[in-house]
């Protein structure tokens, strides 16, 4: 079952009765659900809403942290959270009431993850994913895991996503972003409940087009990348970033989302920040290929795996599927296998023949 | 009479009967305008051709410096000149008996400059616009101006556009770009005369979408400037740079281009480029706007005004007469007239009403 597939038109849950959540649960203590979480709580002081907001964590020292000191020091230094969020490591606690539920835990995790905790979900609660990635093996959207495991309908769950760099959020810098739901309604309450002075959401109904973006920008910042860490210039770059969202277009109107998404926050706006972002996990995983280490070797350095790059080889079996061409993605796939080295990166972007252009 | 009322069916001219162009005249020896002819010459070089490239310059000191020395210091310091190309300041010897005329002089000079070289043009030739800029107090397109001035057939006239920064390319960095004819086999012939190992063009029928998407960037390229000048950061940038391509995007759709257009090379791969990069005029002198400098201040740091501080005005014209919304062009509008302060640009780009995204 698609997120699609499923009508929009079921009765209203009854929390629309609010204006906005009165309680929210944010599962996943890293960097953005961190932010996130003071996002809604943010929001609900400028609005004058109460409102509670309980996040999940699974490492104790960073729930106590957050509770004595209202600081997630590893993930956002220096960032003081408001009182209004409490931490526990009891998925049980923080679920219980909760009709808002915001999930940012790593994308191929997620399905156990969501096993064990669908007991705990509180009847007509809404889920809101946080996360960009594609199921390995299924070659599954957040979405499609969350409505597939929890039992739930399309318009009780949601995907956030946009220009979003966690860091400048936490900050309070001004951030634009979009709720995509396949129920208007539900897109506008979330919405709601998540607009701070400095964080503005759009809504949408293409939750296919919002999350390929979201998924695939992170495999074109690793291509941006090895063209910085070959020294390559802005105007190549710009072209592999124009050609990479042409070629997420051509996945997402395969899939059955709109081409206008592409050109829209969760598409050209979250690619254009990422792409330019020192802060982007992706792109300095991307440089560092450039400048000529092995996928080990960046691995070693960076301490994790850029999301790009569990994400690539999905999305690539994605499209063969699918009959999509997407060449800028098969280039990565090939670097990351070792297969294509970084220096015939450039020249194969600029070898097709001469063409019309804008043929998605 | 606009470029597009112009039915594309005439007969071809005669230079057709030849693959690509064998002489070319390249009006205006500034930096784009020296590095396109590099761009022709080596285009002729990697295909075989035979190929005479005469570039017309107005200063009599860098017309001798490229035919002696075979470089323009002032504009393109360190680069290396072909010496298929010669340099004259007699525009009569320039035209004369050219099939391919590419011009890149100031938008605003250009209908004066038109008048003066008609006779000179040899029957049949194809005129090509480097040049991105609306004519103040007409409103008009580089392409409308040359239509009219010369009175030339749509299917002659051209734009080229795209992430094209003229020092990168004139380094030889791979560069992707856009030919734009009414004609696509005169969008063929001139794609091909300018294919370089380093230069890639595509080619599309979209001359209103090129002209704009080249036109409109210069402005957004100010804002995103005086937005990085206030410290903003990548997520605000990139918003900037989303919402200004929406806006870009219902111009060209009023004026009867393709929104399609906006989403490649010659409207988001040049609009991005423009705002990566530091050798961005336009970018540069929003970045000392941001900063606090005053308009004359910039004017006289940077010696030059900017296309977009001249442009902005003509475009804001346009849009209120054709009722076109574009909050971001007219808040550089408002800064510029100094009516509106940097300080309130960030918030302004946020405070509009929770709505759906992606209406044109």
């Amino acid at each position: 079952m698609t997120a699609e597939s499923v009508t929009a038109d079921l009765p209203a849950p009854a929390f629309r009765e609010t204006d906005s959540a009165t309680t929210v649960a944010v599962l996943g203590a890293g960097s953005w659900g961190t932010t996130f979480a003071k996002v809604v709580a943010d929001a609900a002081t400028a609005s004058g809403v109460e409102r509670s907001i309980r996040l999940w964590g699974r490492r104790p020292e960073v729930v106590d942290q957050i509770n004595a000191l209202h600081v997630n020091e590893q993930y956002l230094k220096d960032i003081k959270l408001p009182s209004s969020i409490t931490a526990s490591t009891d998925v049980a606690a923080v679920l219980a009431g909760a009709e808002l539920v915001i999930l940012a835990v790593p994308a191929q995790t997620l399905r156990p993850q969501l096993r064990a905790w669908k007991k705990h979900l509180t009847p007509g609660a809404v889920v809101v994913s946080l996360m960009k990635g594609l199921e390995l093996h299924t070659d599954a959207r957040m979405s499609e895991v969350i409505c597939a495991e929890l039992d739930l309908p399309a318009n009780r769950v949601a995907v956030v996503s946009g220009p979003n760099l966690a860091m400048e959020i936490a900050r309070d810098e001004p951030t634009a972003s979009v709720v995509a739901c396949t129920d208007p309604i539900t897109a506008g309450w979330i919405a709601r409940s998540c607009t701070a002075p400095y964080f503005r959401p759009y809504t949408t109904t293409d939750v296919v087009g919002v999350e390929i973006g979201g998924i695939v920008k992170n495999i074109i910042a690793l291509a941006v990348g090895i063209c910085e860490g070959k020294k390559m210039g802005d105007n190549t770059k710009a072209s592999v970033i124009t050609r990479g969202l042409a070629e997420t277009s051509r996945l997402t109107l395969a899939l059955g989302g709109e081409a206008r998404t592409m050109a829209g926050l969760a598409g050209l706006g979250d690619l254009v920040a990422t792409c330019s972002s020192p802060l982007s996990r992706n792109h300095t995983a991307g440089r560092l290929l450039g400048k000529g280490l092995t996928l080990d070797q960046v691995t070693a350095e960076m301490k994790q795996t850029a999301e790009g790059i569990k994400s690539s080889q999905a999305v690539h079996e994605l499209a063969g599927k699918l009959g999509v061409d997407m060449p800028i993605t098969a280039a990565v796939v090939a670097v990351l296998a070792g297969k294509l080295s970084v220096d015939e990166l450039g020249p194969l972007l600029l070898s097709r023949d001469l063409k019309p252009e804008g043929d998605y």
